[in-house]
């Protein structure tokens, strides 16, 4: 329990559960819930990217005709170009005023500084910037107050949404406004965080938002347009301003194509890459057009690279012996990713600590303390910087221009960016040339300034970026993470690059080591693959760095596994977000559908009176129903033992698998079971039992449980006392699949017919109807029950999706996760070889959590 | 059908059928098959991408833990590097001796027509250049006739062996020593083909072959090293290997990545992709470790760019003004992706005459014809060139060296390849430039080389070229089609920029526009959208192109688009590959899968004795057979019109398929179906019935063709004369699919048991006994019948996959088509509502061909 040596977060680093195995734990009895431990909560919903194709939807399709798909086609086009266009003015808006409060505030502290030095008026300069970083960051801190899902990066969220989790108000209008103009604020009141995050955040909004043509926030903006309503072009539009975002943020479009694709794709669909990348292209190019524009007056030019570039790597010409980097520095690079591997991975661990103190301890009070911890950790940055540039920087030589780059604009943003603060003329002060200049200035610096930095000013820059950095990330205020571990990363790279040229006498390229450093340190922190080696070779504009800036993420993100999670992770698993990974351990094809779907259904009938579907509704909180019929005689046949296949061959019974025999075995099996999380699952429902004798007696008091919430599901057939088991377990053959809003929506419209008519005279609604409202259906709670005629029966079967993808209860787990995975499921019946219906699973039943736990129990009762 | 004005494909560019609709073709009974019209095969396997996972396989996952997972982990990062590696190997010999080659070629024949040039035997040197091409064509050549399956460019088998579909030959080692050497001769021998298609193809050879530890071409090589040899672990390889080769050939890793997704991924599995993209840096930085070792005795140092590249295009660094593109020039570039898109289509339409002219004329005969064919056109290219060179070429002025790029290596690159031909001192000859030049080096020229062509010398290489290549792409030598196409659109591009800058004064950049022309072209030929751009964003290392060359490649994408497809595509066309697109078109949801399903079955009963086996296995093709029992009782009850859900609630009968409804409907349907191409089928079915009776009767006569072919199946079940139709229609229950290499396996080892004994008394095979003659399982015709007891039974049920993935037969097509193509599946079987199967989907139903067959049918039936 040590193996973090003199670190506080031991129990954090090392994996749970790794001292003892699960089935130690169970001989002695005594699996104790570890208190921090955040299992997945069941209250978040899923996004359904399975296309529901219900006949209202075939009328669409009767019309259906090339000439349409064409104009939708383009239409989408045009939503990707408008996408794109809005992210890259999102961006610009975004660096415009960063830039602008940054160079006003460093001019005016840094002209005061200079006065001071001379007359001894510093804490009055301190004063200025500590009046400048809170006012900022007060302001930020406040705007999230009002949308409290502004703060952080925004890629947590955003992973899970495109995981397929609606977590609410992630993509609304009031959302993008606080975090955009936040995390203008928060940057530029000189906290430690980045615009990377949020800036994806906010694309992956104006995705999601501009193809719905409404507003929830303003009611007022409102087309009739009603396109793209539904999950699935939604993830689409959000898949595709997510990539816009990275790609307006580091200039990266084919980064952000692959960040999309990494984070949120289900299976490859080459059409919608081919639209992502082009709305990528979109916002970079928006961005550089405008920027060369309004920055340098060059309209119509397009040749400025990203927000986040990082300048050009190149040996000066005259020094033919140059080289970037050689196959020997590789072995460097490797030991530099291991090295950035643990020191993400403690900074993850570090981070996870305090996020949950702050979980605790923080967040159950008041709000404004929140504005208190940031206006604290502000104000301690500011001190911070300000201290260490005067006490500890040193004053370092200019390096004379002729050894520069001919580069001649290169040289020049150097040199216009180091800090002379008390520094005689012809030397600068290191550590206020990095603490005093924006963060991307002070990365150019330590990747192109040939003027060495001090390995004591490099150390202690490191050092003080790192916790800060790691205290801030958390803070109720916008930040993203990217170029804070940049910023962190390069230092290191700088140091072990000025101690191999400076000590060791090696012929390196400080640059590479700088950039290698940032790789490998903010590879340990995210542990983003693809998409982050993509992202840094095109930040860098250079692809011979490809090789070494994967090899050196490899070595990270491997390093960094065998500790903890990526960052952006571990903020998911402790909000209890239910992600899905991207496949399960080869273990798990142990378990089969069956050992881990939900065999409790509540279920509706094709046609159902009105009052049972109001109750059901009101009683539950499913999403989906099945549709289901019942098969008595079939039953019987099978309960009396008659063996199902009527060959003379006895085929395993075993395999088919009927819903009273599975409930049975799984009812023996629960109680087994130790973990105590589970074993309140079945305590719930031992609870009416305990008393009663095992055996049948169990089912049929269980089910008195099971039926109570929705009597008289249809008017002739309750359920009464004198059923036998084989009558409350009677087969349910599996019609479809039918969702909550789609029922909620048919008793609002009326969607009915009365007992005497016949079905076909219950009203028909078409898509448009059924769409309206989306994303947010109208609760079953809001309807007034006194205009439903509660004897009135509804047709589900127009509406319900008749043939969604199915499993049978045989399937081992990895191929059930593989489709529910790749089709992006909301929700997959498990169906047996006779077509009943004998479970469900969901998102809550694949989550990694959950399959350990059954996995544990399928152990024990072999 | 005059859509192309004079040109004499009118055929092919005219989309087949726009002229009348099918509708009124089929009221007018005249729907000619056109005899051109080549449909898919039905001789091409499939790949299995789905993971069978059976019993055999249970064991290994018994002892299966997270640390033998991280062993073979491991061992496939290790596979993945050793590919890398061998395919950068690859690309060097390759490149290495077709440099060699070519030097020794242009270096005497230039050396010949200096001399000749005052002497005036210039025929001396034309014949020393036609002696070095015919020779190295004709060793190229007989290559192919080595191994047929060598020639062309390789990516249209490569594309359709990672869609699914195996084809012979295509990744054995002798493939790979043909294709490698014949393109290395191909090249040098001065026809106007590329080596990147063919080094692709050898990637995916490499990635084929090296983690299978075996050859078959040479016996002796085997390891024992069972691992990965499945069509699941073999297609990853493939892709790793794909991607590798195109990271060599253009140094673009991260194109060669997008690459085999677009081309053949299914789902997105980001481990997978991360391998490959390991995979192609290795090949990346394995051929520049040695090339710049070998070429510049530069060992240790990786800083140049992959084979094919681009050049730095760079203003020079005194020029202010200069830019490589603005907004304005965009409007150009659209306007040459038109222009790019129209040749490419033209390019293709003649390329495809050619091809089915090859197929009619010249395949049928004696292979050596083919050889000839090559020679003649090394010849006529030859003798092309040649006069060209001295007739049209005309003396252009060398542009001082002061307005050049001040990077050293480059400027001497572009004047060392110039040439002086005819030329007085000062001056060169332009045709001579580009024709006497490696097509690097000519493609190098038209980018970089500031001295202008004229626009006469560009033209007539652009014409010749085209010509010249198009003639050339589907000979009998191995010819990849990028860099022709490149160098073809970069003459097209620099004469575009001539006109502008030259006639119209237009401040441009001249390597732009040759760069734009040359994606335009190439685009329109391939018609490859996001691995084109990436690959050529890498070619030429500056992401600022990122944005013209896509908009380029777009419109050239559309516009091509419009006459024809891909020439790829055309090419995997007209070979009968039945290949899956991305998805299916909207209209066809008409569909549903029992539409398009193949409903007569032919299937194993759990248990079944080895001559009914035997007897299936040797009368039927089919590559799984379902594995079935009947289900009598509920049969009957059903036929009787009992209508099976036994609720008061008359749940629409037609929505229960059975396989006796499924047919009738079918048979009576495909009578009134008028294309020739299905009314095939149809007849054979008709042969029979034609002098009964209409309704049962014509059902009866079919079984017993039907079941003919196997009669006693199980002994007690033989099928009698006396059976009803409700007999032979009895419902099936479907349990799993066994493979046809699974049963031959099973028969070959003796699994099967006495009737007196229990099935527990078979022998068990391994997962290695399984997968040991992968990939060439014996065929049931090699099989001694003399070993076999022909009373023994074989039970099925410990190998067959029990739970594939199926649907039920109301599944849409987009649906069905996408699990299918997303999951890799090789058979999807067709289960109804009450677990019976009805019927089977493979590639075949699937392919667009057939999808748009049914749906005519479709609206006719309506």
């Amino acid at each position: 329990m040590a193996c973090c040596g003199n670190c506080f977060c031991c129990q954090c680093c090392c994996r749970e559960g790794e001292t003892r195995t699960p089935e130690e734990l169970a001989i002695l009895g005594e699996i104790q819930v570890e208190e921090d431990e955040i299992l997945p909560r069941k209250d978040y919903e899923s996004l359904d990217y399975d296309r529901c194709i219900s006949e209202p939807y075939m009328e669409i399709l009767e019309g259906m005709n090339s000439k349409k798909t064409k104009k939708y086609e383009a239409v989408r086009w045009m939503m990707m170009f408008a996408i794109g266009v809005t992210v890259g003015l999102v961006g610009l808006f975004v660096d415009f005023f960063v830039r602008l409060f940054s160079q006003i505030k460093f001019t005016l502290v840094g002209d005061s500084i200079e006065k001071c030095s001379d007359k001894g008026c510093l804490p009055l300069s301190l004063l200025e910037l500590l009046a400048f970083n809170m006012t900022f960051v007060f302001i930020a801190s406040v705007l999230v107050l009002i949308e409290p899902v502004a703060a952080g990066s925004g890629i947590p969220e955003i992973k899970s949404y495109l995981n397929g989790v609606k977590i609410p108000g992630i993509v609304r209008l009031r959302t993008f406004l606080c975090k955009a103009a936040g995390v203008l604020f928060s940057v530029a009141g000189g906290l430690f965080v980045g615009k990377e995050g949020p800036m994806i955040h906010s694309g992956a909004i104006v995705g999601a938002g501009l193809p719905q043509f409404q507003s929830i926030t303003f009611k007022r903006i409102k087309f009739d347009f009603p396109y793209f309503r539904s999950d699935r072009d939604k993830r689409d539009f959000v898949s595709a301003g997510a990539a816009a975002g990275v790609a307006a943020a580091f200039g990266a479009p084919i980064g952000g194509t692959l960040f999309s694709l990494e984070e949120g794709c289900s299976f490859w669909n080459q059409g919608l890459t081919w639209k992502v990348l082009f709305c990528s292209m979109s916002a970079t190019f928006t961005l550089n057009f405008f920027r060369s524009g309004i920055n340098f007056n060059k309209w119509g030019s397009f040749q400025l690279p990203g927000l986040l570039n990082f300048g050009e790597f190149k040996c000066s010409d005259g020094d033919k012996n140059c080289h970037l980097w050689t196959a020997v520095d590789l072995a460097f690079f490797v030991l530099m990713g291991v090295v950035g591997g643990l020191l993400g991975a403690l900074f993850n661990c570090m981070n996870k600590s305090l996020a949950k103190y702050r979980i605790r301890h923080i967040h159950p009070k008041a709000k404004f303390i929140r504005v208190l911890e940031s206006l604290l950790v502000a104000m301690v940055t500011t001190v911070v910087i300000f201290a260490a540039s005067i006490l500890l920087g040193e004053c370092r030589e200019l390096s004379s221009p002729t050894t520069h780059n001919t580069t001649l604009s290169g040289s020049e943003d150097i040199n216009s960016t180091i800090r002379q603060f008390f520094c005689t003329n012809k030397t600068y002060n290191d550590m206020a040339t990095l603490f005093f200049n924006p963060q991307e200035a002070a990365i150019h610096q330590l990747f192109h300034q040939d003027g060495t930095f001090s390995p004591v000013t490099l150390s202690v820059f490191f050092l003080l970026y790192f916790l800060l950095a790691c205290w801030t990330y958390g803070l109720s205020v916008p930040s993203g993470l990217f170029v804070p571990s940049l910023l962190c990363g390069a230092a290191f790279g700088r140091l072990v690059a000025n101690i191999l040229k400076v000590k060791l006498g090696m012929d390196i390229y400080s640059g590479t080591f700088a950039l290698i450093g940032a790789a490998a340190f903010l590879g340990g922190v995210v542990r983003m693959t693809i998409s982050l080696t993509v992202i840094l070779i095109e930040s860098t504009n250079e692809i011979t760095y490809g090789l070494p800036i994967m090899i050196t993420l490899m070595v990270a993100k491997w390093t960094g596994d065998f500790f903890n999670k990526g960052i952006y992770d571990i903020h998911i698993e402790l909000r209890g977000v239910p992600l899905l990974e991207w496949e399960t351990e080869a273990e798990m094809d142990k378990l089969t559908a069956s050992d881990i779907m939900e065999p409790n259904l509540t279920y509706v009938y094709p046609h159902t009176r009105v009052q049972s579907l109001v109750s059901i509704l009101r009683t539950t909180v499913y999403h989906a129903f099945p549709v289901v019929t019942e098969n008595r005689q079939n039953e019987r046949d099978f309960m009396k033992g008659n063996i199902l296949v009527s060959n003379n061959i006895h085929f395993k019974k075993s395999s088919v698998v009927s819903r009273a025999g599975e409930q049975r075995r799984r009812c023996q099996s629960m109680k087994s079971y130790p973990s105590s999380e589970l074993r309140n699952v079945c305590d719930e429902q031992n609870a009416a039992v305990e008393p009663a004798e095992e055996g049948e007696d169990l089912l049929q008091q269980m089910l008195e449980r099971r039926y109570a919430p929705y009597p008289n599901l249809y008017p002739d057939q309750s359920p009464s006392e004198e059923w036998t088991m084989e009558e409350r377990f009677r087969p349910l053959t599996f019609h479809g699949l039918i969702l909550r809003s789609q029922l909620v929506n048919l008793l609002i419209r009326g969607v009915c017919y009365a007992e005497n008519q016949s079905s076909a005279a219950q009203p028909r609604l078409s898509y448009e109807e059924m769409t309206e409202d989306y994303p947010r259906y109208p609760d079953i709670h809001d309807l007034d029950l006194a205009l439903l005629n509660p004897r009135m029966i509804v047709d589900v079967t127009p509406y319900m999706n008749p043939c969604p993808y199915t499993v049978s209860p045989n399937t081992h787990i990895s191929q059930v996760f593989n489709l529910f995975r790749t089709m992006g499921l909301r929700h997959l019946p498990v169906v047996n070889a006779v077509g009943e219906i004998v479970g469900i699973i969901t998102r809550h039943n694949l989550t990694h959590e959950f399959l350990v736990a059954k996995l544990r129990q399928h152990c024990i009762t072999i």
